[in-house]
């Protein structure tokens, strides 16, 4: 029983963490108790009772049926019931007329068809692209229309059982609506303003998080793809941030659905506030993270660029993904503390930086295609070229910041940039133990490299390629597969550029929400 | 009335097409009006009337809340239904027995509380994340108890009313499930099955557009961006297919869900038929999918690689591409079909010629990053290269081959591939009329993607960066842009081959589902 109690204790624990990670699920569910408890006094007290009768036995199904998480959809769905039985009412009041004029025979048959006719036509279009949200009036429609009708037939008088039945309606409704608007109010504004924020920090961390991981991983620790599961790598919490931004836009559609149905509150003052503009930006925001799934696949991909290619672009990829990010999260705070800012300053910053890796590819874009010299058997070009990018590693600002001068003119100083591998002159003074050091780490990744190439394309399929070929053509297929390899950085900096210039796009979004929804001009 | 009739006969139209689409959904109309007319036969007879009484016309709001549009999904509600009623009228019966016996002045108090209790415990639990799910029965628990308890509290003899409840949704769900299942039956497992198989397509049809439109796109009618609706772009049909498979997975999810409420049927004959593989096969292929997206990213980027320079590896990304999309369509089709093959030869094939571009790419690797060369002003060398280039475009087996040679053991062909631009011998016999058509469009080409350049990084932003620069470093900047315009290409091609690479995946996974779901080998 010691262990008993025990899994008591650690169940208690999961429910307290879950009551405390979100207190408004305590809330929501005392307000639901609340409602049901007092529609029940209509029933449980006597002076109700006597004047309402059993009909207002609806109200409390009307209450636990329209009874929503936010006020928005709690609108919506009274909406929706309300008008469904008010037209249902109208329709059943008229064919139970109608069947009652034409006499005793004809009643059950009239009645029997218009049921029939009533239950197809409703579902009917409720499958209509356009009616699809009302699903639930349809529904409404159906069963009260059935209810009024038979039960008319049966006790007589359906004129009265439909005003009995829209009056419980009426009261179940408004109870529900009062209590979820008067105490503690949980409106879907609010949770679609907060949501969209989330997913802007959600896709800056996630950016930040693929190219840390990008820039560290020297190989050495490769999780093999077919052992984890699918999308799932436990090391990288903000991956999955980003595909549940991905995934966000049922959730923040519905949201602004709701958002409509809210009277303004809050931070939200004026009239027709325009939450479809929160579902654009949300849109465009899910373009930019298509980039960064992009990334995560280069990240992932068993074809990688050897580690020292990376690190000879470290510098310049990091800043211009830390400031990408900068910009998309205060993009994001800007959003939430609902200021206007044109963000200028940082975008230009972010262009320039990117500018800057653009430049720094170029330069050195032989390093990217010398595969060949790689291979061969003559290292020497190879480890002079290593020994030259190592000694930028050491000094980065000595080469690196003349492809950045975009702004302070130091044009002159530009390297000659046709330059070919093979003309490199040989005249930097790179001590020869730096080059030796070098050339060695250059090895040892170069052969952990190989080791990584030959399990793509699939060693099952790869054997099966083999048969026919001959050992001739070994090399050059190596060769192949490194220049690609080294592709893959040029492939991962066109991802983060392309990031970058979809960030264009989603500035001017946030500044049409923001002229639209009236934020104020402000400098934080 | 002209025109109104006109307006008449174009909606009718609609009405048809749309019913036309889908013929299902007049069917499941129908079927609902079949179940709530014969549940009304309950109530219009006077003999079924007799034995049941009032409390009959629950059943009506049972088949109008439970019919679902398949099988699965009506079993699931109906499960819900009927177990949230059980429980509702246990729990309802023992607290009204327990009010009873407290006495008249503590009932209504007691009442009061358990609803108060209820109400808030379901709302509470529903949202628990594995029990959200079964929302819709803590609604029927919620209501369910209200209604007895008050009742009960007002009419007297709980009992009695939980029996006549039950007694009635019971006969409701019975006839609603009979109708939907005997009545033309629409299979969750069926539209599953069809929805996986429609997917795999529209990923095809969608790599094969946006690849044709890569190739053909000579840049001179590009949409600009900003004035397209996000996202959407009229010439491309099955980019839409393929973001909807991206959106598809609460689709399928639910489509699940609801199938393993569904008996063996039609083709599914097994007991425990592996529906949950179908989820995993559709996350592979999503998975696969945002390479796709991001292959049309490249494609609507701003910065684009030069005409040229796409089709010189033109046969060689239309083959990988091709044989890919023919691929992954053939598992879509072993699944339709449900036989299981290994699809060794294909993959096999996709790999080679992934590899033959991976090589086409190596040997011009030059071509990535000779921008330096096109932009200088002695075009004479890129005149010849380009029109070495256009030799190779003309018979194209002639060099392109010898990259594919991976079967054929022409190893000794083999270009030297540490060839560099500047070394490239004029030894070809192109006639100079060629060549000098190849150095026009050349120059055409290079002019337009000039200008498409210079909208990025945007206008506006760009402006500024100017204000504190020289002119001087205004070249080398244009010859940065010119570089990373043709690691453009690089970049199409390395999410083409990752594109591929995850095909391995997807492949096994299809296996892994023909394998559990017993389908038959066979060779179409």
């Amino acid at each position: 029983s010691g262990g008993l109690s025990l899994t008591c204790i650690g169940w208690i624990k999961t429910v307290w963490e879950f009551c405390k990670e979100d207190s408004n699920r305590v809330i929501f569910s005392l307000k639901v108790g609340l409602a049901v408890l007092l529609v029940s006094f209509l029933i449980l007290f006597q002076a109700p009772y006597q004047v309402f009768g059993t009909s207002i036995i609806w109200s409390i199904l009307t209450v636990a049926i329209m009874f929503e998480y936010t006020v928005g959809a709690t609108f919506n769905r009274g909406f929706n019931r309300a008008l469904g039985s008010l037209l249902a009412g109208i329709l059943a009041v008229s064919v139970a007329q109608l069947a009652i004029f034409a006499g005793h025979v004809a009643e059950p048959i009239i009645i029997g068809f218009s049921i029939f006719l009533i239950g197809a036509l409703t579902s009917f279009l409720k499958q209509w692209p356009s009616l699809v949200p009302y699903e639930y009036g349809f529904r409404v429609i159906l069963f009260t229309f059935c209810m009024i009708v038979v039960s008319g037939y049966r006790k007589g008088n359906p004129v009265r059982t439909a005003i009995d039945r829209l009056y419980a309606i009426a009261i179940g409704g408004f109870v529900a609506v009062l209590v979820n608007v008067l105490v503690c109010p949980s409106w879907a504004g609010e949770r679609l303003h907060k949501e969209l924020v989330k997913n802007f920090d959600a896709v800056a961390d996630s950016l930040e998080e693929c190219v840390r991981k990008y820039l560290t991983d020297d190989g050495s620790e490769q999780t093999e793809f077919s052992k984890t599961v699918m999308d799932e790598f436990p090391d990288e919490p903000a991956y999955k941030g980003c595909k549940a931004t991905l995934n966000s836009s049922a959730k923040i559609d519905s949201l602004a659905i709701s958002a409509k149905w809210e009277p303004p509150h809050g931070r939200f003052r004026h009239f027709f506030y325009p939450w479809s503009e929160y579902v654009k930006v949300a849109s465009v925001l899910r373009f930019c993270a298509f980039e960064v799934m992009a990334l995560h696949g280069v990240l992932h991909s068993e074809i990688q660029a050897p580690y020292n290619l990376k690190t000879a672009f470290q510098s310049e990829i990091q800043e211009a993904s830390s400031q990408a990010a900068e910009l998309v999260r205060s993009l994001g705070k800007d959003i939430m503390n609902m200021k206007r800012n044109l963000r200028t300053s940082l975008l230009k910053r972010v262009h320039s930086t990117t500018e800057r890796l653009q430049r720094a590819i170029d330069m050195h874009s032989y390093l990217l295609t010398s595969g060949h010299d790689f291979a061969n058997d003559n290292k020497s070009n190879s480890a002079k070229l290593l020994s030259k990018q190592v000694s930028h590693e050491n000094s980065p600002d000595l080469v690196f910041d003349q492809g950045s001068g975009a702004g302070d003119g130091n044009g002159s100083q530009e390297m000659p940039s046709n330059q070919t591998p093979a003309e490199t002159p040989d005249q930097n003074g790179t001590p020869a133990t730096a080059a030796r050091v070098a050339v060695e780490s250059y090895h040892e990744a170069m052969k952990k490299q190989q080791r990584r190439l030959y399990s793509w394309p699939s060693r099952e399929v790869d054997d099966q390629f083999e048969e026919g070929s001959s050992g001739v053509d070994f090399l050059p297929r190596m060769k192949a597969l490194e220049s690609t390899a080294s592709l893959s950085l040029a492939t991962f900096t066109s991802l983060l550029i392309e990031f970058v210039a979809r960030l264009d796009h989603l500035v001017e979004a946030v500044d049409e929400l923001a002229k639209m929804a009236n934020f104020k001009y402000g400098d934080s």
